[in-house]
């Protein structure tokens, strides 16, 4: 299933080592201007090689549109987005042809499809997310047409954690001035050496990353199965390194008294709101009109440099196992962009089932 | 979207008060054997008023079959069950038409449809999960005639945890000896003690329960966007209550190192497994054969006796409100078969997606 | 797959020798005031016994709504109506446990399914029609409310033509004069005499049935897959009696030059129009703004009275069947709510998805 | 709508005049043998340019593989081919900016999306079953891998009927021979003339084709709503010029009795089957086992070389309009590879879903 979406419907596609990936964005509006630096700007926050702590893997990630948008805007039909894959280097692969890599996709695609290709982790790679980044580029474009912005930021790497609170979306801009993506600068510098503390063992950090939606209007959501936490919890948990999501105070939730949890509602300028905003902008997977804010937690990048223990898949037997190639240490700061564009993309396609944009014009 | 899944779908309907809710399951494949029975039990495992420490609304929440199964087999054709709501008692929510319940979807309803079914709730009462359960009782039916159980319990209230260890299905049938569902006696205790505490107080609590899939193949799940995790995200968070989902390690995975959070493998009896199961059964998104692993995080009920600030609808002013009504102080206990079903529902039809059950016929 | 649409959702179940049949509408906008009279003044079309040419099987099919409305007005939530099956007599259909009628679909389910219920076509039945006019009747008001009208009436049947040409919605209403549903009074006598004949004689006859939607605004349809006419033909070759569809003029195009063929384009008071309607309505899959037009081919009823060869499912040797029971000697009548229904859901889906009706409220 | 299909899903983009046209094909199970060779097969078939009787616009339509197959075996991953547009030249369309062409859907689309590529056709031109060709061709290969073929011809042009009767497949491949497709040799080369005479004239002419799947196992398609004959005449209905579509004796039936209509049963070999074969193979939207024929009306090309009154867009007064370029004066040959494609489309989607086809790895 690589399809995302009801309404505003995302296809992606491509393998890690094959020629390209791309995307099929189907369900934008008629009328919307864009261009592709709008694009690349995204596919740039998401780019290999971007500073020191990332993968060197070197991608200049170009999104080429083949279609959907004319004279800068967009026809209401299919935006066909290709990103050509360069630097690849295969053949330091072969050896993981017949041996799965603990904590990767190896085994599992092994025990589904019986064919795969091995190389760089195929369909499995987050070089996947490449086309989501594009797609999501689109749907932000859509949202921000209806004032709704979508921002991401780490809020802890290894235990290290980000003490910033934000007020306003421009807060959240800090993070662009981090390379790991950290708004709070002394917490960034901790993160950053830790991260290259690692990359120097040839271990890897996981962490959480935070998402929040501004000016999402009260009545966007599904109800029942349609939810609009249901929708973010599946679109931030199909990126690959995700283990947990939690909406508002999340898991402290479970610690609350119902007095203490519920956030109460008052009205100003004629319009309803609630005093606190523990339930994350959601009551009922309906939004409230308040902030939206997930996060989500990031496992370690399973490629580590030291030994481990796998099987070879035609013997059977025991092997040791030591991947090389060129990894990043911690995705946090990469993966920020694609969380961004999922929101982005639940959003887009639910404040269109919402009647709040326009199916087919904008 | 009252509608779940691709292959195996199950649509909900029904309000609180009016005077039935219900669900029709489509794609269940012909020839399982099923009875009233079958369903019976789960509905009873959900029912209000079935201990002290549940709402006394009292439901005999019986299970009608209108079609879809001839001479206790089913023909592959819808199976449409009605539940008949009983003990409704609709004139305590005449103050909540113009008033909207703080933590409660009555806010966002309101703004979403302009027009709603006030009483108890409507559709977005915690009743709507009934139909869930009768649907999950054929989804587990199902997936037991494939040698799949899926099996919950409540892992902490309030703070108070759990210590059980599970090592098969059948430890965890312990859970139903506790009348919180908590398959450790002493931490049992502790949690009956703290709700019956909260119930008379006017307050309540929240807590987390564990689900856990055994037997599940390796193979299961749908990339890119179909990921097993990414399902059981969506629909465990599509439950009301639900603030967090996480699999496997979750949230801890973001401390560890790559090195640390890896489960390797092995081969015994020329089978594939991983030595650990940190990764909660899934890799890339495909079950990897180990024991599925998922919890979820349940905020206290939204419904609590005391004093609460709210907003006339109509006239946008504060008005302070105090809820009566008959509610439970924690859901947990009655969360767990709801969650059961929700993992049940996404594997039943992942399996199907994946070529491990017919589409059609067992 | 039991669900029509993709936003105004339609779900049926039942069969015909069960306790009842029914269906689940999802995606129905709020605030729409109906009636149970509104979806009964359908179903009483659509009703068995209604005539002397229809089949003496008596049902009152009276609808009744579960959920979904409240105080007249829909919710937005799914509407739940059941239909009970009153006049069933079962045990006339004992031999054909295993021997399958020609020209039904007894063997098809046979060979699909393994198992069925064989009483009275199961949920081949016509019977199932019943939920869908129940549906079609909700469209119907959904529709109403933005000033569109579905409405049928037979052309032909077994060769007897109407020469009946309607200008506006209101001549259509005609049809309801007639038994047989046509407008053309001196047509119609000659098929009602036509149809006493074959009941007489045991057999049955077929033909062709018209529908209409006036007053869809240009602009109504999803290219390329999504196209109305594709949907249209869907939707009607759906019903169980019907060979063929056809749009405009539909096969006599085949005959046609382009300069024949083209309808012109004018403008009459500001607004683009074509001069004449061999389209019925539709160019590229999207509505010109003139009348939708489509044509039914309906075979004749397969339950004929007289001997025919079929095949004991068990011995696989060659039997002789005599189909008792009561049955419609022409489907026609009945045929035309059904038809009608189909278009309306249509058209409500298509017009929600282009932005011509609000999704989430009237 | 850009996509069709279930579990075999194909979403198609691209416009006329823009970089490129292509299509995304996601479902097809794993291990899959196919080569660009197998799909450019196809694509030349509905090349223009083939012989004298199409249009004279020169593509090579290069099918170019980006994703989804890896060492000529299918991946169980999306398959993204991309055609570059080549011999494009858009400007003989500038006047058309403002002035639909009649019978085209240029007006339709202007309605509904406000803002479209004009140059030939944009998303609305036939240019885009290109790509459904290329999806036909890896649908095709998948059914030839279960022993099912799928085979058009066509059967009729301008009234001028074809007397070839089929018996098997092989009988079906004598519509390669000729530049029409059709099997009648007498009937072929009177078409032939036909067409010539328009093209001389500027005009254009339609006809009929016949498509036929062989092997089809019985058991295939779902009721209700995903009728195996409903799915047919939805995606025959949704290519551009089709305004009809029977199946079986289609429209004859309407003047059949039951008696005469009805196939009776019979057995050979321990298989149940139908002595004759009037419902084209489907019964209650299931197969019978016999092969399935469905048959199309296809309109004259709109595009014709003489005087046409239109309407400019934006005064809304009349003008006359003469459509130059470069256009077929019969798109009969060139649509029997498009009908043949989106029959297999069909059948792979319905053959995974009923069970037929493992919808992982072949």
């Amino acid at each position: 299933m690589n399809t995302w979406g009801r309404i505003f419907r995302v296809t992606t596609w491509g393998e890690s080592h094959g020629p390209a990936t791309g995307v099929v964005i189907d369900g934008c509006p008629a009328g919307l201007r864009i261009t592709q630096e709008d694009i690349q700007k995204d596919l740039n926050r998401r780019r290999p090689g971007q500073s020191d702590v990332t993968t060197p893997r070197s991608e200049k990630d170009t999104a080429e549109i083949l279609s959907g948008i004319y004279e800068d805007k967009t026809l209401g039909t299919p935006i066909s987005i290709v990103i050509r894959n360069e630097d690849v280097d295969s053949h330091t692969y072969d050896e993981l042809r017949h041996v799965p890599r603990p904590g990767h996709a190896d085994y599992t695609f092994h025990a589904k499809y019986g064919w795969r290709d091995h190389r760089g982790g195929g369909r499995a790679s987050a070089r996947e997310t490449a086309a989501r980044v594009a797609a999501g580029a689109v749907a932000k474009e859509l949202l921000a047409h209806h004032s709704v912005r979508v921002l991401g930021h780490v809020v802890e790497i290894h235990g290290i954690q980000s003490k910033f609170v934000f007020e306003s979306p421009e807060d959240l801009l800090l993070a662009e001035r981090s390379i790991v993506r950290c708004c709070d600068a002394a917490a960034s510098d901790e993160m950053v050496a830790c991260v290259e503390r690692m990359k120097k063992t040839g271990d890897s950090v996981g962490g959480i990353a935070e998402i929040v939606a501004f000016n999402v209007p009260a009545g966007v959501g599904e109800p029942v199965f349609g939810k609009l936490d249901a929708e973010l919890a599946k679109a931030l948990m199909s990126i690959g390194a995700v283990k947990a999501v939690e909406i508002g105070v999340g898991f402290q939730s479970a610690r609350l008294t119902g007095t203490e949890m519920n956030d109460p509602f008052t009205a100003t300028g004629g319009r309803i709101k609630t005093k606190t905003n523990k339930a994350g902008g959601i009551l009922g997977g309906i939004s409230t009109g308040a902030p939206i804010i997930c996060r989500i937690a990031v496992k370690p990048t399973p490629s580590v440099g030291g030994r481990q223990t796998s099987v070879d898949l035609e013997t059977l037997e025991e092997v040791d196992l030591s991947v090389s190639g060129r990894h990043d240490p911690c995705i946090l700061p990469r993966i920020v962009p694609v969380a961004e564009a999922m929101v982005a993309l639940v959003l887009a396609d639910l404040m269109i089932q919402g009647g709040f944009i326009h199916p087919v014009r904008v």
